[in-house]
């Protein structure tokens, strides 16, 4: 973006233009022929490898690109790796940078610098820069194709830059306005640039704007709520000094929410955080052995609790069948927190004070639910067992274990973001680990005070 | 939408228009004047009730609107009871229809009715109907404030019409084309306008268009998953009769993205679908006690199997003890498996293949994981009790049981959905009863047979 009257398009042909009228083409593909690019990848990844190697080299390099820009990431690299070189690196050429920059980066170095070097300089020199920027930050999701205004131009030479590069790229939402050494000084709108009087500078036109941007290294997801919160259909991204790298827009948005809350999902059980049901099998297991390590090891320590009460349970096994029932309760009340708090920190900015008021809030949640499904059990136990002290015991354990169950369930995330870490990741296997020690521990030992 | 030629924004006043200059106002509450509406509903949301009324009765109606539409739904629904009713009414006319209908629907029926007496006749009459969709469809996330254009017009004629209602609203990414008795027959952006012959009629514009809609009667997570898919900026929404309704926006697609996204997690444990950390805990508490209770006769159901094998456990206490281990792994296998099939059918389009197929993986999955940690376990266990009997006991208890968990894990939201279930909805219970029976059952069973 050295040309500061240059205008590119805020997206590459992938972009949402996908409503126009398609153009005929010769395209020996029949199927393909009118598919949008989002079909047309869908398509794609229903067929064989050899098939879609097939396909992909028939079409033109234009079309190719497109739809591989839209396939599913493991689908697109197997593919990727497959095709000539020599084509692949057209393709590459023929994508935004931002697409051909995540392509590349799920291929091996080996690959990914066969492909480069094939690929015009301009462009390798542009897509090598994407690849530098964590591809979890502002700069890994960011395009780099935005438009750009010099702050002297006029409102009606804006205009006139902008519908002249209509002819050959979509019409941008906005138009970010820069200065002499290419800083941000504001963006504009195209209604904006028509309400303002033609020999008015932009730089007049922006007035005293308030400017929302996001540095290129904060994390995507701080970027996806401030584009959420505002509404807006894309956020500049800028360095440290002010100046303008690119954008990020609402469709990428949409990507980081959905991976944010798979990653939540599966990272608070310890499945793979980006697993899907496409993701090869064995990986699968290599993701999920880990934690599940982690696990027999939680475990261990609420058999060790169980074991400190064996003699206990030799003279009333019936404890040995009712404690799992006290274990569950605090463990699915815990969660019923834990999924709140997780979601609540998914959707807002990180705030202390509220989190630790909602961690509050479901102390009261537990311990009332605890009361009142303690007193059912109660009723309950004593029906079926005529044992009434037995009863009391683990209605005391249930509401005592509940209201343990749901601070802790609530607090876990929060403290692993006060530390830093991903508040979901392994949550629940560690709010399980907690819920069944304190649920056997509690059980057991008022069973051992009251009941012998 | 009778007047054909009519032009309207595509977006009411909290439309992604935020990123204009700011007009200096006469406006008391200072901190509100050159406030981003979202940025201003956040404010109001940090006050008491007395405050929120007081700063938005002395705002202009046309900010306080833009600020109220933009607050979150209790804090909203709970400021437009407190509100005078005159002036309550005044912002709802001030609203675009759909974010009007949005608050209504929070309000209970005489409030509504109220209100709803006290605006503009057409403009209440447009509400009312907006009120009558399911909140869950296409209909009920709808704005009814489109870009209409008749097929008839020219390209000219429809960059004039779009041009001259710039003046007060914004402009729309995509206009609608509808013939004489407004069925939707395509979609062109201003681009596709700008580059047609001045006199072609937009009918001729559209050529063969492969046209992308929805019905308003949808699943709106349907209709997110299509815009999604095509990357567009907004979906028309049509009638049986492919008569246009409205338009879902990008930004409507996001917060059913994120609404799902909690729904799915809180819906698994048995929380309130649409609990955050702001609702009144009572509330929380009445939505959460109906699976907690059902948790506990599920729980009671595994408690029996424990039951029947008393004898057994007063013989070998050490069984009691190693049973949860058994039980735990077998349930955090299994929601592994649960959240990675929750999240594929949140993403895409049920097939019903691909979802039996996805099961079997996950059996491969369990099944490998299980060997491995039985394994483990069984050096662990050996180590530990030098009971190399009850060690193998164990493990082959944890092999079969992590399977049985990874394939229950995985069926339980695809036979969810296929009863036409929430595939989510309690599903984390239902597991959790499962494994722990299947694991005491098998653990014990085992025991009793292969250690005596």
């Amino acid at each position: 973006m050295t040309e500061k009257e240059r205008i590119t398009s805020q997206f590459g042909p992938q972009g949402p233009d996908g409503q126009a009228v398609p153009q005929p083409q010769e395209n020996p593909a029949a199927e393909f022929e009118f598919a949008h690019p989002a079909d047309g990848a869908e398509l794609l990844e229903s067929l064989p490898l050899e098939e879609q190697v097939e396909v992909i080299t028939t079409l033109e390099p234009e079309d190719a690109a497109e739809f591989i820009a839209e396939m599913e990431r493991h689908d697109r690299a197997r593919l990727m790796k497959d095709l000539p070189p020599d084509y692949a690196a057209d393709l590459l050429g023929q994508m935004s940078p931002d697409d051909a920059a995540d392509i590349l980066d799920d291929l091996d170095d080996a690959h990914q610098q066969r492909l480069l070097q094939r690929v015009e300089q301009e462009e390798a020199l542009e897509i090598e820069t994407l690849l530098t920027f964590d591809p979890d930050t502002a700069g890994g999701v960011m395009n780099t194709e935005v438009t750009v205004l010099d702050q002297n131009l006029t409102a009606d030479q804006a205009i006139q830059l902008i519908r002249s590069a209509a002819e050959e790229s979509e019409i941008p939402y906005y138009a970010y306005i820069v200065d002499e050494a290419d800083h941000l000084i504001g963006v504009l709108s195209l209604r904006n640039l028509m309400l303002s009087r033609p020999g008015q500078r932009l730089r007049d036109v922006l007035g005293k704007q308030h400017l929302v941007y996001s540095y290129f290294d904060v994390d995507k997801e701080e970027v996806a709520q401030k584009l959420t919160h505002y509404n807006f259909l894309a956020l500049p991204i800028v360095d440290r000094e002010m100046r303008l790298l690119g954008v990020v827009t609402h469709d990428d948005v949409i990507d980081i929410i959905h991976e944010e809350a798979s990653e939540d999902m599966l990272g608070m059980v310890g499945a793979g955080q980006d697993e899907t049901t496409d993701t090869p099998w064995l990986q699968s297991v290599r993701m999920r052995l880990p934690w599940l390590l982690v696990n027999v090891l939680n475990s261990a320590v609420s058999a060790w609790v169980v074991h400190l009460f064996e003699g206990t349970i030799t003279q009333m096994a019936i404890l040995a069948a009712l404690m799992p029932i006290v274990a569950n309760q605090a463990g699915n009340s815990g969660q019923q927190s834990l999924a709140v708090i997780i979601r609540q920190l998914a959707m807002e900015a990180f705030d202390r004070k509220r989190a630790w008021l909602a961690v509050a809030r479901e102390a009261r949640i537990g311990l009332l639910n605890g009361i009142i499904v303690g007193i059912l059990v109660m009723v309950g136990v004593s029906l079926l067992t005529h044992k009434i002290e037995l009863a009391f015991v683990m209605s005391l354990a249930l509401g005592v274990d509940m209201c343990i169950g749901n601070v802790a369930g609530a607090s876990i995330p929060v403290v692993f973001k006060e530390l830093g870490r991903d508040p979901a990741q392994a949550s629940s296997i560690f709010l399980t680990a907690l819920t069944d020690s304190a649920g056997f521990l509690t059980f057991l030992g008022l069973s051992s005070l009251l009941l012998f």
